[in-house]
């Protein structure tokens, strides 16, 4: 049997996240099944690298699926492209090991947060940033991201409800840079938890407004709880990267 | 009687275009006319730096318009950005000089074309750059564009119908360039005739495919019949950049 490894680019915006939902609830998980079930006659089951939010994009979302189909991985990519809708590209498709396992074979994950921080919001990338016109000290918020660096219980930075699972994770860099008010937040990370990202983008926005500093980024590390940390930004300002594997 | 020049950046996907026509078609000018007339509560004309067609997008389209009203320019600005949909934003507005017309003290305009060559879409510019997967040679493009530059009879570059009117027009430049399979047209002239920037663009790629070559360029010029020049390239890969005054 095959195993075939994909990297997908999809605009989220349409899309309530990637995981397939029951019902007729629009997934790009459900799409790709639904198009690679029909190329294959095979009911196929897709793994993808973890839950994307619903209105989340990705640039290189990283999935794999076993067929015993025998169509070339041009043919399949030609197919797909053709199928799918053009929200969801599978850019390639290569042959892998029969244990390859999108998710389980995760090293880390890199997002990007995309923040427009002119006066308006630009119409092109209306969709791919949130838009603020409030000043931002990117010097404060890179200072208070630091503390958020390394192996640390994010209890405070997720939508999970209590569980026994454990919320230690580790994130490997934070840079912010800005480019013409385009400020961008990219935080590497060995795995997130739910809405992770963006409540860690919320905080550090209200510390970039001065609502927080960096020693209320320790307490609210410390404390565990969510209702410490800042509030859930958009959806639509946040893009999975890559994954390193 | 205060004279405001603006520069307005729009997505023009949804729009019929700049110009306003009769009956409920959605276009630009209508939309922008529509909340400055609510604004002042005059019947503002809105005097545009020219015609973009249906489905073109910019940057920076200037216009200008006529109007007693007294609120500041700040105050304007933020009345338009709250009652625009969200495809349209007035960036910035000043007073000019009482005799400042958008259209007639043009110098000159410069169009970018976008083109994605690489072997799909991408999923985030696929309203904004038209893609084909087919082989382009630039230098070749490069080459016949040449052909174009100066002043000459455009009467094979537009989908005008006969005019008794000047089809002659000067070109300043036409620069290409590549970045990552993304390759930009970009076209400096005094004005432009009717479709001219997709039917140069079109024309040209025929150039970069190998169908035509710099002769026939000369050739196509000469000939003065529309029916001797390439296709007319889609609308949603031109935008307007700016205007020069």
């Amino acid at each position: 049997m095959r195993n075939l490894k994909m990297s997908i680019e999809y605009d989220g915006t349409r899309y309530k996240g990637w995981q397939k939902q029951k019902g007729d609830i629009p997934t790009i998980q459900a799409k790709i099944e639904n198009v690679l079930s029909k190329m294959t006659g095979e009911d196929i089951q897709v793994v993808g690298c973890g839950r994307t939010d619903s209105g989340v994009h990705a640039e290189n979302y990283i999935a794999n699926f076993h067929t015993n189909c025998t169509l070339t991985v041009d043919d399949m990519l030609n197919y797909l492209y053709e199928f799918l809708p053009e929200d969801i590209v599978v850019k390639s498709m290569k042959d892998t090991t029969e244990r390859f396992h999108a998710r389980y074979n995760v090293k880390s994950k890199t997002y990007v947060y995309r923040i427009n921080n002119n006066r308006f919001r630009n119409v092109f990338s209306r969709k791919y940033a949130y838009h603020t016109e409030d000043e931002l000290n990117l010097n404060e918020m890179r200072n208070a991201a630091e503390v958020l660096i390394g192996t640390h219980d994010f209890k405070s930075f997720t939508s999970l409800k209590s569980s026994t699972k454990s919320t230690v994770r580790t994130i490997n860099y934070i840079h912010i840079t800005e480019d013409n008010g385009m400020i961008e937040i990219e935080v590497n990370g060995n795995s997130f938890l739910l809405n992770m990202v963006r409540i860690i983008t919320g905080t550090l926005l209200e510390v970039g407004k001065g609502n927080l500093k960096r020693s209320d980024m320790e307490k609210i590390l410390k404390e565990m709880k969510r209702s410490e940390a800042g509030p859930i930004a958009q959806a639509k300002g946040l893009c999975l990267k890559s994954i390193q594997y």
